[in-house]
């Protein structure tokens, strides 16, 4: 099954077609050099061309023209994903949704959209006209597509009252196209949903979401100073537990983060200050007040209502859940990551805090889950090798600590490690051939594959010849 | 310290004074006659005059010249109450707030209130003006005052998400005048919250009030009917535990509730059907549907927003809380019914229900609480006398199943047997000569009770001579 690009480009040159090689190059790459395990795998891959369709149909035509010429489709919207989700490791095609951005309705409790919106332009359209806005996003709100969350990510902003992005709930629809000799258009609800919610577009492409809103607030977005980790932690559980006190952020940042990777932070606290970031409703600002008395030794040392500081710190989503990472990686190219699920025991967190204390900085993301809640690890790693990095997820393991693996770009490692039977069943059905995202969905392609060690993909395209 | 009762209602003439015995009688009584043990107790009990004031000074007068004349002052809204809350032991003044209840303001998220707006106006306004509702309100919405559900009340329809009246955050600010010589005018926030709210009215007045506010949709009730209990309670604890399925009210009604004393539900279901009672956002109806199809034997039966039968049930909250009690007592005077708070475990309130079948009816809320959920018990107990009664109490007690027990007219006997330190020290700043709603508190009076038996009021009024 050799791709017949040259065929395919020539029957797709009406469309909005990109081939200048830096923008196909750019349009190929996404956040995958976050992980150096990721970088050194991925860093020479390419699509041979990228098209910006404008419409669903045009999709269809795209999706009908690749399935004939044998030529691998990758989509893409803002090309944020963290774990080279949106790289095309056999080339081919690229989809950027770009232009696909419409939102189509707002109603009480609903928007339907375009897969390509921005999150963050959609969410002020949302808010302007009717008051309220998403449940969650990423964030990387301002660069990211709603599309590309719902396929690539996984919760975020919000997710401290709402859960997961795949909690029941937190979609509504999905519209959803096949890549077959005839493209069908499919709708999803239910258990439907989670066929091609996070699979990476490996298995149908998304023409059109359904999400719940929530009111929207002018949410008070504060850093508040504790002196141990676990009284930071401690506070951050104890706030999303109170059903009455409506919060959309409980982020923990263990000293010193913010003394050395949060600039404008930076003059306000010392290397031993532990902070907690939050975003409140306003309207329950007394409650989180008072919660606040009880755990004595926590300050809130700003306050986006009542800025004291000589510089607002800018958006609080925006040192939270990844961006904690990102913002460090300024600092130093050489830090990476981790993403680890400790559950909701404040024992278990301070243990791995205690366990880890000079390989990692912990940063938490609390999150509400089923009866209760749950701590979602995202720590920043000190430099280290890929055998280095292998043995610290070996040890969070051993600790019954479960690791989505960021340093993996398939569904699998980076998830459970365990087939989804939904997505692979779905993907025989709507993708026969194997076309969309190669690679990405290991039991499509070695379903016997044990775990042991990084996947390796054998259909990628190989790296060009060394020239050191 | 004996009233002066004429000079009082000498100085007070010039107000809206009730004086008709029919209108005393009637306004001096609430639903204690719910409970037999308190119907035998309390029966004989009416003020000696009732006034109607319409703004903040008319109370301040009110409270000035009783407490001149050491009159007793108990304040009186819908007269909803079911533990006696607001029935004059010792006669004397009832302060009926009534013509209190303008919306004063509606914000992004809260509300400003006074304490006799009936709920349910006021929440008609607030939806009308806003697009938003109360958190949470009595299943009592269309009789009871705001300002008796938060003196009197614990929580209700919307608890099932947010948690109760008294969590943190369900109540913003209230405003209370102090019945001293100069009474004066205190603004409670944060923990101060708790000296005034649910105490009855004992140790302060409440004339202004700051709620906050949640999105108001059209609810989509339901009725989920399951072939047993523990399927029933289980469903109705997961449905709680999704962070994404936003919902108001989640009750559970052990065979035969529905049949035997659901009039209009009664064509529709068996004897052996268990029913769970929901109030669904309309937007997570998806999600609400993906959740029952996992818990395979539950089928909804009703639907507000498709409805099949041939009249409408009427509003889901008139099934739930202390009306499903109402209901039954509908049907058979002498049924009662009982308080229990079971905590989140299932197969504990399974076991309650075994223990005590033929004794009583199971019927549960599902409340958010804490980190996780608590299952409220309101079984409806059949027909027994005080000691047995006391019996199925202390059978309770013994399982730890905490009784909130609705056969007392104390805060203490009522609520967690103890002393609430700050609502004692409140009315010895408030109220020095104890002339507020005498006799509901028992630290007041006899510091030293001990609980083995039923409080017993010395000030009572006695009865009149018995003719029997
Ligand atoms: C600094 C930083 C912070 C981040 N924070 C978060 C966070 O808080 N929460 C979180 O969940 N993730 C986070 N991520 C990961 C990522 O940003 C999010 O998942 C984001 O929502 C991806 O959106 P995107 O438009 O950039 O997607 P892309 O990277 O463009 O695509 C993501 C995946 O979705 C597929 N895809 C895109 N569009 C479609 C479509 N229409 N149909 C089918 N498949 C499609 C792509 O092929 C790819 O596999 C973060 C990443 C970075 C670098
Ligand atoms: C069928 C039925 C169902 C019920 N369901 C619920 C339920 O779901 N949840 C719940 O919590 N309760 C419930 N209750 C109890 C009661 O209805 C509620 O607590 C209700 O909110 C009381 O409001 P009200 O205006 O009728 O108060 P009232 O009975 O008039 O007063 C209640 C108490 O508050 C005091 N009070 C009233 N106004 C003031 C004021 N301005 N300042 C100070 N004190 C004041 C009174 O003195 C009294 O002690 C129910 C009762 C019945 C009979």
């Amino acid at each position: 099954m050799t791709p017949n690009i040259s065929a395919a480009k020539a029957a797709l040159s009406h469309l909005d077609m990109e081939e200048n090689p830096a923008t196909v190059r750019n349009k190929s790459r996404d956040f995958f050099w976050y992980s150096p395990v990721l970088k050194a795998e991925l860093d020479h891959l390419e699509a041979d061309f990228v098209i910006n369709p404008k419409t669903e149909e045009e999709i269809i035509e795209i999706l009908k023209v690749c399935y004939a010429h044998d030529v691998p489709v990758t989509m893409r919207g803002g090309g944020t994903g963290n774990y080279g989700q949106a790289i095309p490791l056999a080339g081919g095609c690229v989809i950027h949704t770009t232009q696909m951005n419409k939102v189509k309705e707002i109603g009480a409790g609903y928007v339907v959209v375009e897969p390509g919106a921005i999150i963050k332009e959609m969410d002020a359209e949302i808010k302007e006209k009717s008051g309220q806005e998403l449940r969650m996003f990423p964030s990387t709100y301002a660069q990211a597509s709603i599309g590309g969350f719902v396929a690539g990510g996984s919760g975020g902003v919000g997710s401290a009252n709402w859960g997961a992005l795949r909690d029941l709930g937190n979609i509504n629809r999905l519209r959803v196209v096949t890549m077959e000799e005839e493209p069908r258009i499919l709708e999803f609800t239910g258990e439907e949903l989670h066929r091609v919610s996070h699979a990476y577009g490996t298995n149908g492409i998304i023409t059109e979401i359904e999400l719940p809103l929530a009111p929207a607030y002018e949410w008070v977005e504060m850093f508040v100073r504790f002196d141990t980790f676990r009284a930071a932690t401690e506070f951050s559980g104890a706030l999303t537990s109170e059903p009455g006190i409506l919060i959309k952020l409980a982020s923990v940042y263990a000293a010193p983060i913010a003394h050395s990777f949060f600039q404008r932070v930076k003059p306000y606290v010392t290397e031993n200050d532990h902070l907690v970031g939050v975003m409140v409703a306003p309207h329950n600002m007394d409650g989180f007040m008072t919660l606040l008395g009880r755990h004595d030794d926590g300050d809130v040392i700003y306050r986006s209502d009542d800025l004291q500081w000589a510089r607002s710190p800018g958006p609080m989503y925006e040192f939270g859940w990844n961006h904690t990472t990102l913002r460090a990686l300024k600092f130093n190219k050489g830090l990476t990551y981790l993403q680890v699920r400790y559950g909701g025991d404040v024992d278990k967190v301070v243990e791995a805090y205690e366990t880890f204390k000079g390989k990692l900085h912990m940063h938490l993301e609390v999150m509400r889950e089923g009866n209760g809640l749950s701590f979602a690890g995202l720590p920043i790693v000190e430099p280290m090798n890929k055998d280095e990095l292998d043995q610290l997820v070996a040890d969070h393991e051993a600790m019954e600590c479960m690791i989505f693996n960021p340093h993996r770009y398939t569904l699998e490692e980076g998830g459970r490690q365990s087939t989804d039977k939904r997505q692979i069943d779905f993907k025989r059905e709507a993708d026969p051939k194997g076309l969309l995202n190669p690679g990405k969905m290991i039991a499509w392609d070695e379903p016997d594959f044990d775990y042991a060690d990084m996947y390796s993909y054998k259909g990628m395209r190989p790296k060009p010849e060394a020239t050191e």
